[in-house]
């Protein structure tokens, strides 16, 4: 995908703004790195998505290409939802933002190991 | 500053969200380190920011620590922005913005040398 009009200028980071630039995308995309793929999974971090929040930024994840979604169960119908990718690539984006927490938020968690580590499949 | 309960968990990257986990922050930044520290200047930028919203940004981050204000002229009173060092801890974060537009969009400026290479003073 190229850059479109949708986008506010050329700037790489308004454009990753665009997408990503609000309170939850980028929560949901820690949550997936840890390996979760379902609603009850992601509506049970600490966090407490709205289910309403949480359908918008899935439905807009995909249409950016930040995930797959497919379908596990017909009746009733259940999706799940798998990192792309091109989500994977935000990756040293959270890492920064841990660094940067960690430094100036005592308290906040230090992220384990396995997140630090994650590489895409 | 410790994490206060005005964060939605102690994760790192929920924290971080909470302060600039929005569409236009990250940008005024970006006009910070990029040597930018009045009104006019961050409204010229490309991607329109608005009064309204800049001035909610600028107050916001001066409250959490990002920028200091100070007063230049007197009548009228006007202030020009300053990146403290917390502030500009961030710009690892905005350099992985960087690459991952530059791969996903193609048509993305570059960010140049002096920015790359941007340390705080």
């Amino acid at each position: 995908m190229s850059r479109t009009e949708e986008h506010r200028s050329p700037c790489p980071i308004a454009t990753t703004l665009d997408i990503v630039g609000d309170r939850w995308t980028l929560v949901i995309l820690r949550d997936l790195i840890n390996g979760k793929r379902r609603y009850s999974d992601f509506l049970a971090s600490p966090e407490r998505i709205t289910t309403n929040i949480l359908a918008d930024r899935l439905s807009k994840m995909e249409e950016a290409g930040l995930v797959n979604r497919r379908l596990y169960q017909e009746r009733p119908r259940r999706y799940e939802y798998q990192l792309t990718r091109k989500g994977a690539g935000l990756h040293p984006v959270l890492c920064g933002m841990c660094d940067w927490a960690n430094q100036h938020y005592p308290g906040t968690w230090v992220a384990p190991e396995k997140f630090r580590l994650f590489q895409p499949d």
